[in-house]
């Protein structure tokens, strides 16, 4: 998607080490018009799918996939990483590691909105090792949900996710592929 | 905002103790289509405000603040509650207690997209204690910004949040007042 692209090359930032800063438009302050249309080009791909339901984890999934969902006409849901009082004490959780964290992290999603018969579409600012997104479909496995897409707005695909989630056997999109960061110049996938 | 409210009546729940369970719409599985319109009536009510900025808290502030954001054209910065590797190791930082976790926690917003002449627009889901919003109203000073207003989508004034933010001289907007729930009666401010 050119429009996120030629963003990520004007206010994306690479840190060194494989982490692309986007917290002026994505993750920390967000351009919503921006994020709009990236749902709108999310739900465009995945119209065919058949899904009932969007699946995310806070906190940085939350905008893509709230506009995805609402170009889809469909509910969201975004795993928590810790469990809220609201919360039945019976709940899917699973552990998944953090790279910006450095630990193991919960995802955790109520029995109250992931169930059988579900069909599930996983929606993530990134991809990148593909471990977040292997939690939340582990999440909607043992829900007895059906995993029917996965989507990001940014993929770094050197780290290898595409490859991780390869065995799940469905569509994966991503709406800017960077092949390599180094130093300036950021590189994505189709720019040879 | 009647579409709220009957919502808040057919799928909230009082779960004791002043909390009120909207999992179901708000705060877990989100309605992306109700979400939006909730952001558009708040837009319509702050749009003489001169805003430049939305500011919210992660993480359930998001899904409201986006919205309104997106009818506003206007960016939208969430407060951190942890640290990103992304971020200046120079930050704006406040202490907000916690009701939901018993203690207190860190907002923090980076210099980078909160300065000097930004109008400041608070949105969160709840206004409750007022206290996450007295948090971001301090992280707005602190900044050199201007706050212009402070909206909410369910207000809780039987928990003063609204007197307790009076000393702020802005206008405050609630799409939902809610004046008291006992058992499986939730009244609202205006239902006399």
């Amino acid at each position: 998607m050119e429009e996120l692209k030629q963003r990520i090359l004007r206010d994306g930032k690479n840190l060194g080490n494989g982490i692309l800063k986007v917290d002026g438009f994505i993750n920390h302050q967000v351009d919503p018009a921006l994020m709009d249309a990236c749902g709108e080009e999310l739900a465009r791909r995945f119209r065919g799918a058949g899904a009932t339901k969007v699946l995310t984890a806070e906190i940085s999934g939350i905008a893509p996939a709230l506009t995805t969902a609402r170009h889809l006409g469909l509910p969201v849901v975004y795993a928590r990483k810790s469990k809220p009082i609201t919360m039945p004490d019976q709940v899917f959780l699973t552990l998944s590691p953090s790279h910006t964290k450095g630990r193991m992290v919960e995802l955790i999603v109520s029995p109250e909105y992931l169930g059988q018969g579900e069909r599930v579409l996983i929606i993530d600012d990134f991809l990148a090792t593909g471990a977040t997104i292997l939690g939340l479909a582990r999440l909607a496995q043992t829900a007895g949900s059906t995993l029917v897409g996965i989507g990001a707005l940014v993929e770094k695909i050197f780290e290898g996710g595409r490859a991780a989630l390869a065995t799940l056997g469905v569509p994966i999109e991503s709406l800017a592929c960077i092949r390599s960061m180094e130093g300036e110049q950021i590189t994505f996938c189709n720019d040879d």
